[in-house]
């Protein structure tokens, strides 16, 4: 940024002040250095869906000419057979819903941002638990929200603590616009809203007509336990759902959608023209052959457990090369392990340290909406690297981590 | 749209009451029906493209498992090397231009979006072209804009024109945040801003320090006349540029850009991480090997004589089906024909005639931002249907006319 010399400083809107982009994205100008290992994107492993996209992209280009066709402009609700296959995705995770409610979004980023633009106005409220995925605090400071975190435990937040939060502004005379879930396997903390809270959240959210926006992008990447009731599916007209095809299929084609009752999805449709007419045509179809396809089930399952051996050999190499004071939070699914390291070390501080040594992990503050927040933790992805990197990169960062221990011990005494 | 019964009106953002979506994209949901011939629209011909795109997919592909995977997640900027191809495209535009100083975007939709994000407080002036672009008065509608339109003649906006216009805010004490111009083949009226006025228009702006927003979409398919100097070009640090592939290869694909001094670049990315993360990195591989393609410009050829021949055909059956007093504003290029119908015709009211006779245009009050504004005019796409639904599309709207004059004369008698 060249903010102090820009000679447009005193043109932009307000908003602007809050949009300082995220730690993680910063990093990516540094992780262009091959030899860094990162443990910090949240890419995915495609190796598979590299074989497949060839025979999507065929089927996608052979309804060139038709009505729909996908190198034309779309709908800006999505395309119809598109939305049809998300309906019978979201079956397989025990939510039901009409192909009329969903609207298609570039990648669940999209789907937030559209809401935050609908639904917030300059320092209107929103709950979410802390920490949370950074993207969406993006998007809502992009309108200016005032975001108040949620601590959580091991199982997500408590019923007593969302009763506190709301207590705590009722006695400010404000109301929250939503509550932002991410409550199974979440980006960042791996932590999974536990089943019995599920219900006392939603009768809360109830009482209080706040709506839910549950954020559901890991459901289909659990490689362990038994899988979880999503809010949508134990109050429809509470919860507004946001789900992508980035950790199903591919990040790369930037599809997500939102399933909202029906005038807020009108009204979704309607901020989604404005924002950027549609959706690519060509993409959806790409995905629609892809959900389409007899291989889905299969290649899923292979992702899982390349996820899930990735995770172990994660966990492996941190009992390994790290002090046994570092902690991590061990998630059944998903992509990230949370790991919480001793006192009194400060892992923002720690990153340069870390890239000099070769490897990339996001410092726990990126992901909180009070900086401050997460000193102590860092995020490590386990979905994108191979199990080689992972070892190696996890030798390099624990020996940065003792290193930096020991220092801090030697300037103590 | 179900507002009346929305039990969630109450929850909206203030910027809401804008969004009412486009006159043009509500038809969109009658033009699926098959029989109704579609002059509405602004989808382009693509059958080379249709040729060309498998190759270009293979080729997109061939980057899977390199650093900038199609299949992963991309930068917010976009692609460097489809950056460097679109210097090199707008090079043969005249204009200069710096691959870094490029954000890549989701068609120009977007890049007007992210623009009036990161300008447009609410209640702030925005000056166009009237009529001018629809999906501009959405995205500047979404951040609340109060858009002042400037008329314009058959050589587009006067230099006194806009003088009086910024008197006028002045007399308000009001300053506006930019100028927004589609200079070249304006949509929808067609109209190319005279090169005469062009270095007045920039001398006024950079006295008065406005900053132009220069919507160039069009300027790759001329078929008739001089390139005309684009504004950029006269002014760079004046002037913001959009562009878009949407007419040189594919709506469908979703690639556009902005082209923007630094530092409001660097603003437009944080903007764009926000909104969607980053335009998808397999359509942008795509589009970086179709502009590398050696056809490129024998299919650019096809495309203009495509266009020249099909305005012809349009022009010819509008003087043999449409009363004499129907007048086109004839453009050497770009996709639509402007035409002024006569007295008292109204032609918003007209469309339910016309869509019942199976053809489809767009009424001219759609593109002005006082929407009294245009009802003699409608605006015809040339660019997507064949000859011979230009030739049918055009004896059915022909006799729709002349029967609604008919009709009028009878009630005034």
């Amino acid at each position: 940024m060249t903010q102090r010399t820009d000679p447009y400083r005193d043109r932009y809107a307000a908003r602007t002040a809050g949009m300082t982009g995220s730690e993680i994205r910063a990093l990516f100008e540094v992780l262009d250095r091959p030899e860094v290992i990162s443990l910090a994107g949240g890419n995915t492993y495609t190796d598979i869906v590299a074989e497949r996209v060839v025979e999507c992209v065929a089927e996608a280009l052979s309804h060139v000419g038709e009505r729909d066709d996908p190198l034309q402009y779309g709908k800006g609700g999505g395309l119809l057979p598109l939305r049809e296959h998300l309906v019978d995705l979201m079956a397989t995770e025990d939510v039901e819903a009409d192909p009329h409610h969903i609207v298609i979004t570039d990648g669940a980023q999209q789907a937030l941002h559209l809401l935050a633009e609908i639904f917030i106005d300059p320092g209107d409220i929103v709950l979410t638990e802390a920490p949370t995925y950074v993207g969406a605090l993006d998007a809502f400071a992009s309108f200016q929200a005032d975001v108040r975190g949620i601590a959580m435990d091991d199982d997500g937040i408590t019923p007593d603590g969302l009763e506190r939060a709301l207590v705590a502004l009722r006695d400010e005379g404000r109301r929250a616009k939503f509550l932002y879930l991410v409550p199974t396997f979440q980006n960042p903390s791996g932590v999974t809203l536990h089943p019995d809270r599920r219900e006392p959240i939603v009768d809360i959210c109830r009482r209080e007509d706040l709506l839910i926006v549950e954020d559901n992008p890991y459901a289909q990447v659990r490689f362990e336990g038994d899988a979880v009731t999503p809010m949508r599916t134990i109050a429809p007209d509470q919860v507004i759902y946001v789900g992508t095809l980035s950790k199903v299929f591919s990040p790369g084609i930037r599809i997500g959608w939102v399933l909202a009752p029906e005038p807020v999805r009108d009204r979704l449709v309607l901020a989604k023209e404005a924002a950027n007419l549609c959706s690519s045509p060509f993409t959806q179809r790409v995905a629609e052959a892809y959900l389409s396809s007899p291989h889905l089930q299969a290649d899923l399952e292979l992702v899982r457990k390349t996820y899930h051996d990735r995770r172990d050999a994660m966990l492996d190499a941190l009992h390994a090369h790290f002090p046994p004071a570092a902690r991590p939070r061990v998630p059944g699914g998903g992509l990230f392990l949370w790991v919480r390291l001793p006192e009194p070390l400060d892992t923002k501080a720690m990153l340069a340290r870390a890239l000099e040594a070769g490897v990339a992990y996001v410092p726990g503050t990126a992901f909180f909406p009070v900086k401050r927040d997460g000193r102590r933790c860092i995020r490590l992805n386990f979905s994108y690297p191979s199990i080689e990197d992972i070892e190696e990169g996890m030798r390099r960062l624990g020996a940065v981590v003792s290193d930096e221990l020991d220092l801090a011990r030697h300037l103590d005494a």
